[in-house]
């Protein structure tokens, strides 16, 4: 079931990567909208610090191929995903804080406010979560704006209290950083991830069936796929965090366990994670069952998320 | 021109103010949106610390008389006034982080960060900002969805890169905060101040016009008003900070001449910087000529801008 991944879905990856490099880069250009207001210089070259820093984009990809399966323009997909990318590294600078969980290293590089310092860096975090509602409110998004708002009704859902900011407190939480106890049981572990990582996936997924006003039934397909590959992405992050190395990581490694703090692996041991992981791929693959072969570049995602070894 | 405010005028403002606080103490209560997901505790508790702290509500209320010219139901222009309000709250939250400003007190109380921690302020910041654009997606705010993703596009662009978050890297570079030469001439202040808080107030002027489906003409005076209410503000603020203690205004005063910071008062001299400000009422009071007697309310309040104490 971990087969090799296709030349078809490495191109289609690195193509979708390479698209929204390209389109964040001329979204987050310095050219003013409209013309009407100068926009300091520093705070343009944290976004794009922070925004422009390479990666998989996995969440772009997810938003493309889902928005495929209904016929949506490439370039819309294209811009819900660059969207949605702002609202992941936003929440990347934000966490990378002193204040959050200290990190100086990010992708093999240093985090925003290494690079520049902690005021910028909590300003281009809150610019790039602006410009994420932003973007999605153009009419590039979508010529329908009851499509766009819906857009942003279910991105701020799922990055908000009650989705990735409430999970990211739920972390904190669960270190014991505000005198609380440590969280150490499997339910709660793995509501605070379905909080922190899992929404921003489960966007990424629903959003192509928003775009192509897909039927309830597609949609709800969609959903069921976002969140089987929601918990895969966290029980491999996990398996990263104790088996790989810094070099390979591009960021600290065996920070988890460092911190003290409770992982799925950790609890269940590496044996019964892997296990689990794989009911996971196999929950996302049968999900997307009624799109026949339409599915596929998804289903091998679903794959690759779990064998991703960075 | 300054003579007292009326019973009506300072009745509306209360009305508002109160109306505010109401719908925002449901808006951010514990009740999770469709009951699916649990919310933290703390990130409610920090956000409502944040967002319930009282004050004029001034942004809400121009919303309000701004919609009231052209008929808009009142709850739709609370619902819009809400959105607006958490963006000004969570830039507050922010701006009084350690790393930023590093006020104690805000409003006579202690700061968000003071009260929590500094981790938690951050993301009541960011679940504040977030909320925002979720509130603005919901029927409630507007039966037409493109007149709610106009809202968004707008007051992402009034509080983004090209706005107050710009505004307020510029105030920091102000300060000489990076290194930078602190500004002292009279374009770059008003230009970093029209920014900074100018952006805002001007979205809550021209938010009426959005609501109510204005015509060109009569959304172009919105946006006049909007623009000499907001220098007003900023010369008002400026003359508190100098002449006013910290008793009165609820937090510290002559700070920024104690950063060193430059203000237009500074730099024009307080007889100067009164006449400007005189004169920024006139051209408020003179956009608003088209509307006649149904401008009234919207004239005392940038009188009251002009004259206000705290």
């Amino acid at each position: 079931m971990t087969k090799q991944h296709g030349n078809d879905f490495s191109a289609s990856l690195e193509n979708a990567a390479n698209d929204i490099e390209r389109l964040l880069e001329q979204l987050l250009s310095v050219k003013p909208v409209d013309g009407e207001i100068d926009r300091p210089q520093r705070i343009i070259d944290s976004m794009r610090y922070g925004a422009l820093a390479g990666g998989k984009r996995l969440r772009p990809f997810l938003v493309i191929e889902s928005a495929a399966l209904f016929g949506v323009p490439r370039s819309q997909a294209l811009m819900a995903g660059a969207a949605l990318e702002c609202i992941h590294c936003y929440s990347l600078v934000h966490d990378d804080l002193p204040a959050m969980d200290n990190d100086d290293l990010r992708r093999g590089r240093p985090t925003t406010h290494k690079k520049f310092d902690d005021a910028t860096a909590i300003l281009a975090g809150d610019a790039l979560l602006t410009i994420a509602f932003d973007i999605l409110s153009r009419e590039e998004t979508h010529p329908d704006p009851a499509i766009r708002i819906a857009l942003v009704q279910q991105l701020a859902r799922a990055s908000g209290l009650g989705g990735m900011v409430g999970g990211q407190l739920l972390d904190l939480a669960a270190e014991g950083r505000f005198g609380t106890s440590p969280i150490q049981d499997e339910r709660s572990i793995v509501h605070m991830q379905s909080m922190k990582t899992g929404a921003l996936l489960h966007f990424a997924c629903i959003a192509g069936g928003i775009l192509g006003n897909a039927s309830k039934a597609d949609r709800d397909a969609l959903s069921r796929y976002g969140l089987a590959i929601g918990v895969a992405f966290q029980i491999a992050d996990d398996l990263l965090d104790v088996e790989s190395d810094a070099a390979t990581l591009g960021k600290a490694a065996g920070k988890d366990a460092a911190a003290g703090k409770a992982t799925l692996v950790g609890i269940l041991g590496i044996p019964t994670a892997r296990e689990r992981l794989a009911r996971c791929v196999a929950d996302a693959e049968a999900a997307l069952a009624g799109f026949g072969d339409r599915g596929a570049i998804l289903r091998e995602t679903a794959r690759f998320i779990a064998a991703r070894n960075k």
